[in-house]
């Protein structure tokens, strides 16, 4: 992780606390609960939200609590998609459908989002909840059309493999830099532009953890490798594989995606066809275009108390590894 | 289904209206939805809901929406439900988790979800927007203390499976009730009366559910006998026949809870010890505890536009066989 500047870092640790304080009275969703948030994660949405609420105008305490929601809600997400994906691992842990079954985990993923509306309606501005009820609404939405999608195989398209990120993940980045501007009240045009940097931000970081997904191979990124590859999804890097291959590697790609165990030597033969020279530059290629929109977008917040916070945030968006 | 008067049933068709409304933009989430929403419940809580909202000072289309959108939350609810309970069928026809995925009802559910809170958002009311969400977390609380409940077998409590039909039924029609009333601009004490009536009709409602599980196996009640038997579920009347039965018939009847398949010779002795005098008179009488109790809250409410219409429905929970 980069370094946080020493108040955001106390503003994300006091956001880890809020979550943390969300008791329940029953010990079995006590448990599950701390369990799922004793990982912690890298909390980039929160993050991103509290950059774009900065402002001395408002209570320190609403910023911490609508990242808190924000948090609260990505976690809910993915408590859910370990039951999709059926997950083993999450954050570095044994999923909660593994150390408990998916019953547990589709009942906690409720309980936390219900969690999220309820902390929401208690903050009380009603563009911010507009904002995350349709936030939440588009994320299923992404999630049910990739569901779809990876049945399709090789005919899947650039512009479905976007829509489908921009909903799963660029839309909760976008949400959480909009909300962020909104309790900041900032204007309308601000709004919008937080709204664009945050949307091209998660776009970006779709791009690069598909990447890593391939590069687990080879570095510590602290998961585990080829997890998309054997859950049969065809990401970025794969779609351009799949197009540059020839048809016998084609064939051999379409062959073991989606198989659960592949040998070391299929694996090496994957990693290599990621690693082809055009499909390289194709995907350094998309992902400079949303991190370059990203700066395009911070360029107009120059006079923002965020604006250096953010650039370093969007510059360890280029190189993180984790 | 009793006879409704022709304004209410005109009401609950344009509750049924109204969600299938909410069209989404892509054909696979259209699809489902159409599906889940094709087959139609008895819509009890969105009639609760109409019932304590009546009144001549608000506009009959918040009344619509707000109805709309506790069948939406109730729905999303059982899709997950059916998840949880590896069921095959729901209101008589296959289950989403059977005829698409378990990971299509999960983020299905998730949709509908938010889709409620979107609505909710748009309704503009806080506090029926707080207590909505808190009788969501309260929904997936009671599920979760349910799952947990079961592993326990024969040390069940009473209480326990009070407070598990209080969280997971009856919370919804508190909140059905309740927020009518709050729509309608009712004072806090009436507020409450409905809150107490919806409270109590819900775990009435719960108990003759159980009932029906039984009495499955002799009447039509549209819906699979032993259901909850065969899940492995200790509900009110299996509770009391278990307190009942000798140590051999309690030791047959753990024998085949959770079972799959029962054969007939089976069914029958689980329904005679269901049948037995003590049983029976225990199961009616708490029955008519919470039956007696929506009674002497309706009693406060004589002056009220939904007096006769509630006591219908009241009175139709009490001999309902489906």
């Amino acid at each position: 992780m980069y370094v946080l500047k020493k108040t955001t870092e106390a503003e994300l640790n006091r956001v880890q606390a809020t979550i943390k304080k969300e008791l329940a009275s029953e010990e079995i969703i006590q448990e599950i609960y701390e369990y799922i948030f004793n990982a912690e994660g890298k909390k980039t949405r929160a993050l991103l939200c509290l950059l774009a609420s900065k402002s001395s105008d408002i209570k320190p305490n609403s910023r911490i609590n609508l990242a808190s929601i924000i948090e609260l809600l990505h976690t809910a997400t993915l408590v859910h998609d370990d039951v999709v994906d059926e997950s083993d691992l999450r954050r570095g842990n044994k999923s909660v459908n593994q150390v408990w079954t998916n019953s547990y985990s589709v009942l906690m993923g409720d309980f936390i989002y219900s969690k999220a509306f309820i902390l929401m309606v208690k903050l009380g501005i009603p563009s911010v909840l507009a904002e995350l009820a349709k936030a939440t609404n588009d994320i299923a939405r992404g999630e049910i059309i990739q569901l779809e999608l990876f049945e399709k195989k090789q005919l899947i398209k650039l512009e479905d493999l976007l829509k489908v990120s921009y909903l799963k993940t660029g839309r909760l980045f976008e949400a959480s830099a909009k909300t962020g501007a909104m309790l900041a009240c900032r204007s309308k045009e601000e709004v919008k532009i937080f709204g664009l940097l945050g949307k091209a931000l998660g776009t970006a970081f779709q791009i690069q953890d598909d990447i890593l997904d391939y590069e687990a191979l080879r570095i510590d990124t602290g998961k585990p490798s080829l997890k998309d590859f054997k859950e049969g999804k065809i990401t970025f890097p794969l779609y351009f594989a799949i197009q540059n291959a020839s048809t016998k590697d084609r064939k051999f790609i379409m062959d073991k995606l989606g198989q659960s165990k592949i040998v070391k030597k299929d694996q090496k033969k994957i990693y290599q066809l990621i690693q082809n020279d055009k499909t390289q530059k194709e995907i350094r290629a998309l992902f400079k275009k949303y991190s370059n929109e990203t700066l395009k977008q911070l360029n107009k917040l120059k006079h923002h108390a965020c604006y250096n916070e953010m650039l370093d945030l969007i510059t360890f968006s280029k190189i993180r590894k984790i």
